[in-house]
């Protein structure tokens, strides 16, 4: 979700906007009820679809990237997922012809509470309906049809976006090959709820949210930095940060001796990360996104998790769990795989041993590069 | 540090006060700079002190209890550590003096920032000297001295108390025959430091804290349940929360309608334990308490972690990790008997299999008290 290099990199000068258009009743119905008359996707794309469209890749993202996941010459700053990306790399654009959106109720060009409500003229904000994975993978998949896609090569994403690959392959049975979810989960548990719930409630305490209502001259911008510490403490794991703070202390001459300012090398960190994000990051978007997690559970989709899974019709899946993940530990990877496994998916299952924690997919290259790469190699050569 | 059932109990009928004379030079020197003219401690005992006074325990508290550890003919509520102290039990009362004081610092009755200073007539708020956990185990030793204590049987401490138990035998040493040690650590690790920072700084986001100048109508109850929260979270294990929550939903006919209200128990949880503890606590206590924590680092009593801990001169010692502690993972526990051995303490170290999490001692009567019990029996016995 968060490397503090370039995840939030907020490009347009490759970034296009769509409006979906073939909705059923001419609009997007929300999972959990409502409806917009009308969403616009910002997404990117790199490579050729090809003229049999065969060769589509859609990648979601986790709660705060925008669709600039890579650069392209048309924007040349690196990407979200920059080292993943590309003529040669793991997702191959030589190959293949990868899109990737900004999140439906997100800030970075897509539809979303910062949006202009139509039939007001006003923001939604917080009168946005609720939006749930669910909504986020059939935005994708309305997306692709626009861009001339009937069946998906894969459907590739980390963390939230893992968990909007699953929604996608559930609710569209046969319309997606080959599916790859790196550190998702079948369903939130408590204690994912809870650090989540925690930071929506941190934002919704800063008296400048005011229920959504905020102006761009008074966002809760306390709340936002508080709530994205805490989710950068979630990211990532004890291990990383022992061997890169330790117990390093600011210098004594940047300290102002007020009481209980920040001394320590990993305060000082967690606000430089927390206020480069801030100015860039919607707050009622984060809000919408964040709790579109908790309410994720595949059981949903039938009587049980299993019934749920078994929608899945793929040729073949990648599940990659990340052994220090706290947020979306391990476990919940072996979970998905196995349950994949139950339905007959023929299943690849890589636990990577990463000090990085959840933001591992994010940041090392060196694991999840021959792993992605070797499984997408496979699936056109098979 | 919590429990939530009884941890944050306050109980005065059986709390006496004590202010401490014999200090050096008259007043309170602080580890860090500054002093106290005074310090009063609130404490309560259980059990006889022996004619040769040889049969004294001190328990040090974690960040938030009172001093009422165990109940007594004179307050018969259980206290916060029940399960482990009283006749017959595994810190025995028919055999030990035991003594548990409101930590220095704490608003329990014990001198802390909510204390008047006599200097000013007001209360001392955020003009109170900082505090450490070698303050915390000073306060101790003195008290001690003024019950006719000059060497302790033993110093116990769980988390914070731990420290202050560690503290308490480099800085007295050859005071403490037996030194028992639980989920505590040698220095915080920057994980830990970036939980408690975050905190802290919640509650000083809350305007309503005002520099630590609030009143009793307008104390920052907000930061504060919110800073509960995250607390909570720190102290508890995922696996836990998944067979006692899992994704149980409030019921429907308790919601709001509100746009992000509450819907799963766990919010619900977090939303009555927070509610429960910050109408007792004060907030700048808190805050004090919380840094000492981050501030302790046994390197600094000598010219390395080795060094410090060679100050140490106990007959014995019993260090208890947990496996699911989060916060102070048992990995740090191995880390305080492995250089306690190194200076030829010997030490009985126990790895206990809980899913309770950094509280485990507080709830886990069945894994702590066999441990403890032999450990004291053998102290007296051999």
């Amino acid at each position: 979700m968060a490397d503090e290099e370039n995840a939030y990199t907020f490009a347009t000068t490759a970034t296009r906007n769509i409006t979906l258009r073939n909705l059923p009743d001419g609009e997007f119905k929300m999972w959990r009820g409502g409806s917009l008359p009308e969403v616009t996707l910002a997404y990117e794309s790199w490579g050729e679809l090809s003229p049999s469209a065969d060769n589509a890749i859609i990648i979601f993202t986790g709660l705060s990237p925008s669709a600039h996941a890579a650069s392209s010459p048309e924007d040349t700053s690196p990407g979200w997922w920059e080292y993943m990306i590309g003529p040669g790399k793991a997702i191959d654009t030589n190959r293949f012809f990868v899109v990737c959106a900004n999140s439906l109720g997100g800030c970075y060009g897509s539809t979303g509470p910062g949006s202009i409500n139509p039939v007001t003229g006003e923001n939604y904000g917080a009168e946005f309906p609720d939006v749930t994975v669910e909504d986020i993978a059939s935005s994708g998949y309305y997306l692709m049809r626009e861009l001339g896609v009937d069946k998906l090569h894969a459907a590739v994403g980390s963390s939230m976006g893992g968990m909007s690959s699953i929604a996608y392959a559930m609710q569209y049975p046969g319309e997606i090959r080959y599916l790859i979810s790196i550190s998702a989960a079948t369903q939130a548990l408590p204690l994912t709820i809870a650090l989540r719930s925690l930071q929506r409630e941190i934002i919704r305490s800063d008296p400048d949210w005011n229920q959504g209502r905020y102006t761009d001259d008074s966002r809760p911008l306390v709340g936002m930095s508080l709530a994205r510490k805490l989710g950068l403490v979630s990211y990532r794991a004890a291990d990383e940060w022992n061997s890169k703070f330790d117990r390093s202390r600011i210098p004594l001459e940047k300290l102002s001796g007020q009481r209980f300012e920040h001394e320590f090398e990993i305060e000082k960190y967690l606000e430089y990360n927390a206020q480069k994000f801030i100015h860039s990051f919607d707050p009622n978007s984060y809000l919408y996104l964040s709790r579109s997690m908790d309410w994720f559970d595949i059981a949903e989709h039938g009587d049980s998790m299993d019934d749920g899974m078994s929608k899945l019709q793929v040729a073949r899946a990648l599940v990659i769990g990340v052994t220090t993940d706290i947020l979306f530990p391990a476990r919940q990877q072996r979970e998905i795989a196995d349950l994949m496994r139950a339905t007959d998916t023929e299943v690849d299952y890589v636990e990577i041993d990463s000090v990085n924690g959840h933001d591992a997919f994010l940041i090392d290259d060196e694991h999840f590069s021959p792993v992605v790469k070797k499984f997408l190699d496979d699936s056109v050569c098979k």
